[in-house]
């Protein structure tokens, strides 16, 4: 089965002042829960987290979540992903197996949950548990991005982003290189969820960690943003919107280079500059 | 202490391919923990979530989240509001006393929490568990909006963002009357915060519930947006940005006008239509 992540609903269009019938085509956003299991263990899978996205690329975004959350450290952690049972919620949930000897990991997940968030850095009990939590170093020691390349990012990321240009609802996130070649793009009502999908994209082909490489999101970075680029490896992050306070000092931290504001042939950097060649350069 | 809303931050400016260094006022963003005590409990607060939010007003986003989460259901159910202990987060943190009897509806959100979030639906078990928490009904027999006073309405809101205009980096979420006035606004790097900010001003003013009154959002409406105004009462939910597929279908169940891509003398209404006058009538 197809995931639909767009769908037409009927509206009234004002234009100016007058209204219309009509149709518009929407993103579509649907819950997703994750369960998770054990190699060698019968229980039934355990409920994880349920996410509203946008369907499509699923097990991507269960890989990203699980490896971004840290839950997972590589693609051998994760011995099967499968959907639900079509009585039980189907396309809807996503069951995974681990490798034995995560369990500890999952409940102490599970417990950080409990400190949750409306928002933003969902479930960690600490900014220093969240810092503790990586297992791949950022590395950006080659990476050396012209600013001309960078302001044609925009561009070539709305060329690739399909359901964005159909329903104008969706974030977007994506891989670029140094010669500013787009590598991969995933959409997403939720802007993590599609970070997530193209991390975990990266690591079910084996491309983490993605040393000297970038990501691009279509939105504003925030601190989540910058962790879970961080968590991927990843030294450089360009975002069309604002940056918050804290992604800065996270990116500081990191050694991430974060780009804000790239539009309409403009951007600032917030932190590590050297990464990006001045036309002079 | 006045809460810092915006920083100065230097940065590297591009201007085209030159790059220049330069200051930049960004958003600040910073976790809040909000902890939960009970009348005649004298054991120390329990952590319910941690959220990343813009400092400012945030007595009343802890009032909104309690409240849109249900775990309170009216300003009375909230006895004391105070901050953390100096040594212990001081500024970020809250602790409130909530009224003795409210110990089993806490443990209930908590263990909901377990079943958490990315971003969207925080800590929501099931949509079912969701709808079956509202405590006010929503409505708005008696509201209805010319098109040419919503089409006033984003410059209207642009006029009262001080931190927006200053940083580009804010959602806002905004009260406004069927006569097209603004009657109050909040701003938060998270669009959710900036909801509940708005309604937890609104709870603490004892306006509650927002009938015949809408809200307007920055940004995009997603479930979680329809969720809060449905929690408030509120009949009608206006956004500069596109709707999910799940916001209109939340909206049109819990007879919630959803108006959507208010920008540029345009809007599209995606559900309960009838509230919005057309300019013939």
């Amino acid at each position: 089965m197809t995931a639909v992540s767009r769908r037409n609903v009927p509206i009234r269009r004002a234009t100016g002042q007058v209204l219309r019938d009509d149709t518009d085509r929407v993103a579509v956003e649907e819950p997703l829960e994750i369960r998770v299991g054990f190699e060698g263990d019968d229980r039934p899978p355990e409920s994880l987290v349920v996410t509203m996205r946008t369907p499509g690329h699923d097990p991507e975004l269960a890989r990203g979540f699980l490896f971004t959350e840290g839950l997972i450290g590589s693609a051998a952690d994760l011995l099967a992903l499968r959907p639900g049972p079509p009585d039980a919620g189907g396309d809807n949930v996503i069951e995974v197996e681990l490798r034995a000897g995560l369990q500890e990991r999952f409940r102490h997940l599970r417990r950080d949950f409990l400190t949750n968030s409306s928002c933003g850095i969902c479930g960690k009990a600490s900014l220093e548990a969240l810092r503790a939590r990586a297992t791949l170093a950022v590395r950006g020691d080659e990476l050396r991005v012209p600013t001309r390349l960078l302001l044609e990012l925009p561009a070539a990321l709305l060329a690739r982003q399909p359901t964005f240009a159909a329903t104008g609802g969706l974030h977007a996130a994506a891989l670029f290189d140094a010669a500013g070649t787009i590598l991969d793009v995933r959409e997403d009502v939720g802007r993590h969820n599609a970070l997530d999908k193209l991390i975990g994209a990266a690591l079910a082909a084996d491309r983490l960690p993605l040393w000297n490489t970038g990501i691009l999101v279509s939105g504003r970075s925030s601190f989540e943003i910058i962790e879970k680029a961080r968590m991927a490896g990843c030294p450089m992050v360009v975002a069309v919107g604002a940056p918050s306070s804290l992604a800065i000092e996270a990116a500081w931290e990191s050694d991430i280079t974060l780009v804000g504001f790239l539009r309409e042939g403009r951007f600032n950097v917030y932190s590590v500059p050297a990464r990006i060649a001045d036309a002079g350069a």
